[in-house]
Formats: C-alpha cells, sequence, structure tokens
C-alpha cells in the first residue's frame, strides 16, 4: 500500500431507528492491537436482518455501523496474526472475508457442547458493537473495517468474484448449516418453503447435498425463476396457490402422496412450521432454519410429532467452517450455483439509505454498498 | 397338553362405549390356519389406553375384545410355524408374548423408508379387530388368543417372570423406541416428563442407556417414589410445583443453569411440550413421546427451536426387534428395574370391569387379567 | 403380447468353467407360479464377476445361466402379482429390471439386524442357480428371464433408456450402498481407488453426494477420462505414478497435506488398503468396497487405525432401495452421469462368448448381449 | 496456604533408558505466569506407558519427570486463571487433575475437523517436556506440578477419592472416546479383548452405555476376576483357552453362532485384530483402541471388512470433554466401578523406582507415588 492511511475515514450510521443513516467520519485505528486487522472495505451487503436492525425490532445499542457481510484488502496486521483460519498465510493487500461473529472457543457451549453457535461470548460486527467508541469501525457500511484479535479470517481466492461471496451473503453459510444438521440422504425430495435468500441458498445446499429432488415454494415468480436457475426442480406459487391446504395436497401429489423427506422451512412464519411438518412423510425430517428473529407463536398440535415420527431440527447462525466450505463451494460451482448473479443493486456509500430500502422493498436480489466509487459499476 | 381344547371360551366383550365389558362365549378355532397360533391366555395387562377405547376417544369398531400386553401357553401350532420371531424353536406348551401389531414388510414405509411402525396394514390385537367374527379371539381379555399368520412370536425364558413382560407392557418397549429414536449420550442428564409406565419406563431405559443423571418430573409421591426405584436421581412433584415456569426453574438450577441435554416428554398434554423444550439446554434433545391420543393444540413459539437449535424427534408405537430387546433387558434386570413389581392389582377375567376401572382411576401401577383362577394370586 | 410364448427357449449355458458356453434349449414355464413372472430378455450385462465365475474363482454349481443385470419385458404375471417394489402397477408389456438377490425379510440378519445383504438365504440370479432343472431360466444369458416369488421388480420410467440401466450395472448398486455406508460431507476431498465400474459409479455417487472434490486414482488412460466425465476433478494415473509412496504423496499435495476425507476403495487388491489408509486425513473415513473376492492376505499395520482414528467401513451388495434410488438417480441425470454411454459393445445371444472374452480382455466399458437380434445394434 | 513456598522441590528423573530413575532438586517457579499454576502432587499414577517410555520404546528427549496421571492441590495461579475447564471457580487449596495434553484449539484438526485429539501441537507432561529448563516440573513424579498457561484444569468434586481419579487413569479417558467413537447400542452384545487397564475400563463404560453383555477375553485369572467386578457377564481365559480359533467359537456359541455387536480390542497385539474381527457379527463394530504404540504389522486379510459388512474405528487419546464425563462417571459409580480399588500398590518419591518396576511386573493392578509421606498409606 503505497498510500498512507488517512487519519479519518467515514461509515453511514444507524443513530435512530427508522431514521435515515448518517454520514459520520472517525479516526482510523493508527496501529492494530496484536491479533487484530484493519481492512478497506470492498463491498458490504445490505441483509434483510439489516432491515429489521435499522426499524428497532431487534435489541441493540446505538450508535452503530450496520453491515454483517463484508469483503475487504488488508491495510494492516496486528502482531501476531500471520495465518487465516484456515491456515494460509496472510498479507496486506490480500482480499479476504470474515465470520461477523468469534465464538470464546472455551465455555460450556463451545468446549463441552460443541454447539458455538451458542456461546454467550458472541457478538456480530454491524449488529452488536456501537460505534461511538474506538475501534469504530466494526460494521461493514464504512470506508474501513476493524477486525478484533480472534476474527476469523477468511483469504479469497483470486478465481473468486467478490460478487459470489457477497451474493451468498450470510444466507448461505446459514443455509449450510441447516442442512448439515438435517441431513440429506441420497436422492431424497425436499421441500424448501420460501424463496428469499436463505431459501435461494437452501436449494442449492440441499441439491448439491444428495436431494433428489428440489420442491420450492415461494415467490413472487421472479423467485421462482431464481429457485429453478439454482436447483429446484418444481416450484409451487404462494400467489397462485395461495391456501396452505392445496400447497400440501400439490407436495403430497408430487410424492407419490407420501410427502417429501425433508423439509426446510426459510420463511420466518410460525404458519409455516405448521404447513410444513403436514408435507413430510412419516420418518421425515423438518428443518426450522428461518425463525431467526421471534415471530411469536401459533396454534400447534405436537401430537403430528409423534403420530409421523418426525425429526425436527433448529440451527443457529453458522460455524467458520461453514464459511470455509462456502467459499469453496462458491469457488468450484460459480456456473451451477450463480450467487454472483445475486448482486443486482450496487451504491455509494453517500447512497446507504437508498442500499438499505431498496432491499426493505423487495426490489433487488441483493444490494450492496461498495465504498470506493472507483469500483462502483452501474447498477444491473 | 392332555386336556382336550374346549369347544367355546370365554371373553369380555366391549360392546357400546362407556359400558360394562360383558361376558361371552365364542367358538374356539378348531385348528390354526398355516403359520398362525392358538394360545392360552395366562396374563393380561390393562393400559392406559385401553381405558380411552372404552370411553370411545379412538376411532374403532365394536364389538372387540380389549387387551394388546398378553403372555399366553401354545395350545396348538399351524402348519409351518416352527420359530419365534428370533429363530427359536416353537412347540406346545411354551410360554410366549408377541407384538401386537405386525407389519407388512413390503410397503413403501416398511421397505424404502425403514419406518415400519407407519406401515399402512398395521392393526393391532385387542384394538384393530371385532370380534363377532372368527377367529374371534383376538384380544387379551379372554381365556383364549389367537395369533394370526405373520404374527411376531416371542418365546420366553425361563427364567423371566410373566409379571415382569406384563408390567413393563407396551410402555417399555414404546421408551426403547423413543428413547433410541433420541439418542442419549453416555453421562448425559435426562429429564423426563411424566410418572406414569410409559415416563417410568423411560426413566430405565435412559438410565440404562448411559444417562448420567434423570431427573423425573411427575406425581403424585408414590410414582416419584417409583421413578426413583427405576433409576431417577432427582424428582420435582408437579404437585408441589405446580408452576411451570418453577418447574423449568428447578431443571435449570439442577443443570448448572444451561437445561437438560435431553428431554423426554411421557405426558400427553400439549402444554408439556412447551414447558420441556424450555427445559433443554441449547443444541438439546427433545422426544415428543406421549402424544399417542390426539390432545389438541396449544400456543407454540417455533422461534425456540431455531434459537435453542434443538433437535426434536417424535417416535411411534415400536418394532418387534424392541421387544427382543426388552425381554432381554428385563431377564437380565429383574432386580436393578424391578418391572415385575409394577404388577399390584390381578382380577379373573369375570373381574374385567373391576380391573379396567382401577387403571381408569390411577388406583394401580398396573392391573392385570388372569383368566385362569388357578393361577391367580391375591393383589399384592 | 399377440404371439404366443415358444415352448421353448435358448439359453447360453455355462457347462465347465473356463469352456465356452453352449447354446442350450430348456422348455419355458407353461405359467408362473404365484408371484413369480417370466420376461423376455431385452438386453444383460456382462459383469467382471462374470468372468470370475466362468474362470471358477468362485465355488459354484454348474450347469449355469450366467447374468446378473437384466432388463426384460414382462411376458406372464403369476397369480397375486400386481404392484412392483416402489408399489407402482403391474402389467404384460412393461419394461422391468430387478434385484438379483432376494433376502427373506424375517431372519437375524434381515429383521433383527437390518443388514439384509447379509441374508443367509440369498441366492443371486445368474450365479446361484443351476439351469438343469425347472424353471431353468435364471440367468440374465438367456432369451427368457424366470423371476420367482418374492423378486424385487422395478418397472422403469419411459424416459430412462435400457442402456442406462445395464451401463450402471451392479457397479452403481455397489457404490451407492458404499457411498451411503460411509457417509460423505459437503465439500468433502474424496480419493477413488480404481477407475473399472465400480470405480467410476462410486466416483459419480460420492460427487453427487456432495463432495467438493473427487480425485480418482486408476488407469489406463482412457478410463482416466472416463473418470473426468463422471466427476472426478483430479486423476492420478497408475501407470506414470507406478508406485504407491508417490500416489499417497500426491494425494497430500492435492489435500494441503492433510489426506483426504474420505477414500473408497474399488479395486480388489490387498495392497490398495494399505496404500488408501496412508491417503486418508486423520479421522478420515475408509471404504473397503472392492473387496468381494478374496485376494488373499497382505502385510498390515493395524496402528494407523489407532493413530489416525480412521473410520473403516464394508459393504456388500446393494439392498432393492439401492435399486430404487439408482432408477431416479439415473433417470434426473442421464446428462450429468452418462451411464447408457458405458454400453460400448453389443452381441447377440449367439455370440455369448464373445461378449465375455471382450469383458475378460477389459477391451470394453461395457459388453451386452442383445438376445433378440431385432434390437441389436452396430457396436460404437 | 500457610506455609511459604520452598524454593526447591524433588523430582524423580529419567536421565537413560531402563536405568534408575535418580532423584534431583529444581528450582521452584517463583511465580505462575499469566493463565499457569502451581501444584503440590498429591498421587501420580504409574501408566503402562511409562513403563514404555522407560525402556526407550517411544522417540523422547531427556532427560523428562514421568508421570501423566496425576492430581494435585493448587498452590498459585497465574494472573488470569479463575475458573476450571467446566466453568467452576478456582482458589488455592482446591484438588485438582488435567489432561495431560492441550490442543490449540485453531488448527485444521482442531478447529475445521473436530479432531483435537490429532492437534499436531499436543505435547503431554510426563511425556513431551524435558526437565533440565524451566519450569522443569512438568511430570508427574514430582513434589509439585507446574500447568501451562491453557492446561484443561478440573476441580475435583468433594465426594470423590483421589484414588477413584488415578485408580482410572488415563485408561478410563482413553476407553470413553473409543467407545464414544464406536457406538454401542441398547442391549448389545459387547466382547472386550484385554483385561488390563484399558480393558477393565472399557468394560466399565460399556456396560454403562447400554451394552446388554459384555464377554471379556484376558488374564490371569485374577484380572478376570476384575473384569467381572466392572461388569463382565463372561469372561474367557486367555490361559484356558489359548488359541485364537476356540476364542472366536466361544465368541460364537456365547452369541447365537453371530458373533457380538461389538468388539473393543484393548492389548496392543495385531494378532488381536484378526482374531477380533472374526468376533464380529456381519455388519458388526470393531473398535482398534491398543495399538497406541506401533507393535509391528500382521497378515491381514481385507477381505473380512467387504464380506462382513464391518465398521471399525480407531480412537486416539482422549479431550478435556471425556475428563470431565469420566470426573462425574467417578462420583457417580464408585460402588458400581471401584476404580479407587486399582490402586494396590502405594510407593514414597524415594520409591519411584520400585513403583515403576511393580508396574512393569505386572504385580500391581495401579502403583501409585504419593510425594508426601504423610499421605501415605500402606500398601493393600
Amino acid at each position: 500500500m503505497a498510500n498512507p492511511l488517512p487519519l479519518q475515514a467515514r461509515a453511514a450510521v444507524l443513530e435512530s431507528f427508522s431514521q435515515p443513516l448518517r454520514s459520520h467520519s472517525f479516526p482510523l485505528p493508527t496501529a492494530p492491537e496484536p491479533g487484530a486487522a484493519l481492512v478497506k472495505t470492498e463491498m458490504a451487503g445490505i441483509c434483510g436482518t439489516d432491515v429489521h436492525l435499522w426499524r428497532g425490532e431487534l435489541p441493540i445499542r446505538l450508535p452503530i455501523i450496520l453491515g454483517h457481510e463484508t469483503v475487504g484488502t488488508l491495510v494492516s496486521l496486528g502482531e501476531g496474526l500471520k495465518s487465516d483460519w484456515s491456515g494460509q498465510p496472510l498479507a496486506v493487500g490480500d482480499r479476504i472475508t470474515w465470520t461477523s461473529t468469534t465464538s470464546c472457543g472455551r465455555c460450556y457451549y463451545c468446549a463441552v457442547k460443541h454447539q458455538p453457535t451458542r456461546c454467550p461470548q458472541r457478538r456480530a460486527y454491524g449488529i452488536g458493537y456501537p460505534c461511538n467508541v474506538p475501534p469504530h469501525f466494526l460494521g461493514g457500511y464504512a470506508e474501513y473495517h476493524y477486525l478484533q484479535p480472534g476474527a476469523n479470517l477468511f483469504k479469497l481466492p483470486e478465481t473468486l468474484a467478490t460478487e459470489s461471496v457477497i451474493g451468498a451473503g450470510c444466507a448461505l453459510i446459514t443455509a449450510i448449516h441447516g442442512v448439515e444438521r438435517t441431513g440429506i440422504e441420497w436422492q431424497d425430495t425436499v421441500v424448501v418453503q420460501g424463496t428469499g435468500p436463505v431459501g435461494i441458498a437452501a436449494i442449492a445446499v440441499a441439491k448439491s447435498s444428495g436431494a433428489g429432488r428440489v420442491i420450492a415454494i415461494g415467490g413472487p415468480d421472479h423467485r421462482l425463476v431464481m429457485a429453478r436457475t439454482f436447483g429446484a426442480d418444481e416450484v409451487i406459487s404462494i400467489e397462485r396457490t395461495p391456501e396452505p391446504t392445496d400447497r400440501i395436497l400439490a407436495v403430497k401429489q408430487l410424492t407419490g402422496g407420501w410427502g417429501a423427506d425433508a423439509v426446510l422451512e426459510c420463511v420466518g412464519h410460525p404458519s409455516a412450521v405448521v404447513e410444513g411438518m403436514e408435507m413430510c412423510r412419516d420418518g421425515g425430517k423438518y428443518l426450522v432454519l428461518g425463525h431467526y428473529c421471534d415471530a411469536g407463536p401459533i396454534s400447534f398440535n405436537p401430537h403430528i410429532i409423534t403420530r409421523k415420527q418426525l425429526q425436527v431440527f433448529g440451527s443457529w447462525s453458522s460455524e467458520p467452517r461453514h464459511l470455509q466450505a462456502a467459499i469453496a463451494f462458491l469457488e468450484r460451482h460459480s456456473t451451477r450455483f450463480p450467487f454472483a448473479s445475486m448482486v443486482t443493486h450496487r451504491f455509494s456509500l453517500a447512497e446507504a439509505n437508498e442500499a438499505l430500502q431498496t432491499t426493505a422493498s423487495l426490489q433487488s436480489a441483493k444490494s450492496v454498498i461498495v465504498p470506493d466509487s472507483g469500483l462502483l459499476k452501474p447498477s444491473l
């Protein structure tokens, strides 16, 4: 890096819920502490969760810099930081991404029960850190991003486009973890409820995990087209088949009357769970993946779990190894599963509010912020 | 068998729901068809399900002979029936028990998906066969029992008391199947919700499967004493701790604040499911075992499954191999797990109504019918 | 079938080991017994095992009709045979295939331990039945094939070419079972030792089961080309890398020095096992799939299993559900995994010896016999 | 600790292979570095591995203080060390034990593949650290033991005797890990080959994991008595049944002719592996647990793995969670599985050579060193 670092850098800051983000300058950390790193942000994804955060639907402290799906270039490395999570050597100039959270590695959930996603110490970049104290830059909507000691960094292979990583976003690693917990068997028939980012990713992961046939349920139509692109063999439109009983019937008809081997819920409405269990064959599997937020209760009869002897799985967030696998998958299958094409809308850092609104209005497949205007290409 | 078979034999028949059983004589099958067998009933258990059936709470056709937990002596064997399910040779005079249902072995659930308990062909002795047509004797509350071709017979070892088999009843095999599907890990902390027959059996199976500590929740106190006898290390009384939130707190306090590794629901009330999932640690397992009957819906928030990344299992009935394992277990552990002591009330066939009422009123641990009055011992 | 059945039909019969097969006529069964069926053979595959059988390397009784990979058309159905193994209705004229063996469904291995491939009752068409007694036609190298009661029949979908089924042959179902027992995890690196029919099938199954990268080891070069066609990302030639230590080194270099997550042995030489375990990463999986025949002992140090804490799996033959999954897979993926292209050499029934020699000399990918010369197309 | 720490303390040092240990004084670390701890040794177990180390059969650097099974009392804690591995608070005066090794937690085996026992960074106290450099005290045969930062400490419950922990030693945690990898199913029949410390522990773990019947193979007779004490239902004496084929026959006769569901090798001779696989039923499991040392190759035919479709597992050392489970198990089951009774011979630190010789000559169940002569009780 021939250019000296600026003393200050800009970020789009959420100061009040449901109010426009405001541009602020903060002092850049002069030198990363041991094990830490400073990164120049290349691209930051806007996740649907960011919209929930912006609206104040989740308990967070303000002010913050949003953004937990980020790719950047290493600007400086703290003492002792020599390799990424996979063991590859790291150097200034490397393009990297990272997990948004870091588990402690020593607690009951990390060490004893191997459930590191439930580590009580986890806080997420772009969600859990106020930005009014140093090192300030702990979210993606900014010119720079600080990575604390212990962060899980991943050097990106040259052949992997930044758009692939951000287009996949946290939806892909969420889906990888969920499908892993569920366990797809070879040639299984799998239903995916929902064709949002997690649903699309779940289709790709299920299909590449050995599913023989994937039935996607969602909408609107352009999302069903995308579902087919990412591997759905059949699609059921919630617009043209608005009644849950009709959708259940449709799945039964596609499965010889039995139901699917596995049903993956990627919707987030509790009614989807009631509907989806009816779509399982007896002895089948059901994944509750979309309920990251608390969407409230529903009338539910647990008799179905006994009678159909179901297996029901939950999955929360993801582990670093899922991001590692995601990177390998994206690099290997950029044609078969074109996650780069998900990046449909690009914005400068100054346009962060527009980026957020485009996601909120479901106009985009994926909106991104490209802080360095020299890297900004026109929206597709 | 020196004595010739009688031409007729007696049974206690359910003709009208909620009305007293009536004693009837039916002609005994002169000779079993190929693969079938005729058995002289030694002891028939009264299951809680029988009370539901008697009240008309499950869809069955009348008239029927109740009784699906039975031990008897082989009186005659149809052509080709030479060995029991385990391959042991069979002869007239052998004491046997059998699975109450038989799966077809060739259907989608039997052959393709290995879920034989969900075979659509299954009908249960004592539940699914009207008794007004030959061979009439297809339930346990009778002097004789006919076993159709394909029935799964098990010769009982001499050292295994009939009381052990009937005292364990269908509760034990139900629990074995459920715990198998759940998968207890060595030294796990396990909560069992419910101290009825299935709960008591689940305690024994969990404990003998490697559970390090079992916490039983139930009542009244004599059932908690029994829970301790069968392996519970801690008990929580639903009488003294009537509030679900307090019981959840009690479990948390017994588990370092985390919750249990596995929680086994053996209650049958939907509210137990909502309560029980709160008792699981994150990443823990939950078994919905008690919902054999449809007890209606409950307000349920599926967010808990995602957030705690639970694994939830259902289990329906049991397979022949579970009965085989149960027999071996009962024989090996008659002291450590004294299922024979569960048989607290004995009745003659003529007293079948009293037997049923004793079970309905929860006075007995296990009521049984001993049709041959020569075998009848005084109630304990 | 407008044409009446002939009274006699021809078969190629193995009378003496290592001697030419001789053409014989046998009386056709006038009517199948209940549950049985008569099929007009459309195509019979020549398996490498047939060459071993012909040479007398396995203990079988002569005379026999070889051929355990067969597709044919239903000519007549015995009483009660109304549907195939999957439950689809069957009618005269349907094109079908079947499992070469049938398990009893009731023995210790079938019922208790769920290892039906180890059922002591199994005998294979084309291997286990002498042809000098009725119904004679119990192998594929013949104009007709008799299917005994209990045989596992599968109606073929119209869109699935007979060449796909025979090109895949018993290699595919063997590989499906083996990979299932091993358990490939998503994005695993998998080594396949051997590029014969089982190796090629294992590549396809591993790749479609979620393997991120498949490294095939074999030869000669045209087999390595085929390995790539069926999904191998990397190939190692045993001709150009003849030393096991060099091949182990090559695998290590392709896997960051660690070794592969899973190694699938499809060779049949004991030395491959010793070599292959060295190719596993610590904690990795090893499948011994190629040792269907006893190829003798090898010097082996079990210390490697403890030190690398390996998981080693064996797999024998396959179950009906594997053939069902294979049919679905072949129909879905005829382009991605072109098993039909494996059928490189076609012969009439009169040319059965040439067919066998072509397989013995490894000239063909797959040789087949087409008994009805009207269906015979020129070799490719 | 009222008494000030001495400036120097004594240890029994291995300077030359196969030569007597020599008593040396080293300076005690004045203050533990951050995260480290100093412990006063209460009891150190003599493991069979120590004999191998003493003889120079494993590649280690001298001089060293042997001893990797140790209980002691916390004398001082480095900055930041506030709780044990389980999260319990630690204070001077607490009685603790610890894992002999520490994995790095971040490497390919620790983080990506969840095989921390194969972490390349692991070095074991009592095996991997020369004692001629500070902090010197990194083995059990000494008055004090230094625990480096990152060591996995476990506070012992008051009701758990030190003798239980040392009597179980590393054999128990080795067995726990091995049985976990193998997976015992409820009521399985399990064969344990070997009745040394690992074999005895494997019997206890298998039995408490749900094994229905355990058959132990070993000797001499006093070890078979011990095998029965720890849960073996049947024993086969290698003295009275010296021929492997006879032992295989004996196992077959005890298992209805089929063989055992699982066979656990705890012998360390390669011939045991060949013998043991023959003792498995088809589809059974085999654990190679005893081959911690390289005992050389054996003539082995891999055909058995395919034909019997075995599952073979290796297991190396253990993880901290296994020690945690072991402590809970020992506390809960001190009567049923009396590991404390294994401590048959006690020696002062000055008698370290006698202690080692007693183990080498197989005279003791477990020899221990009690450095503080005030704690030394007479040998049993």
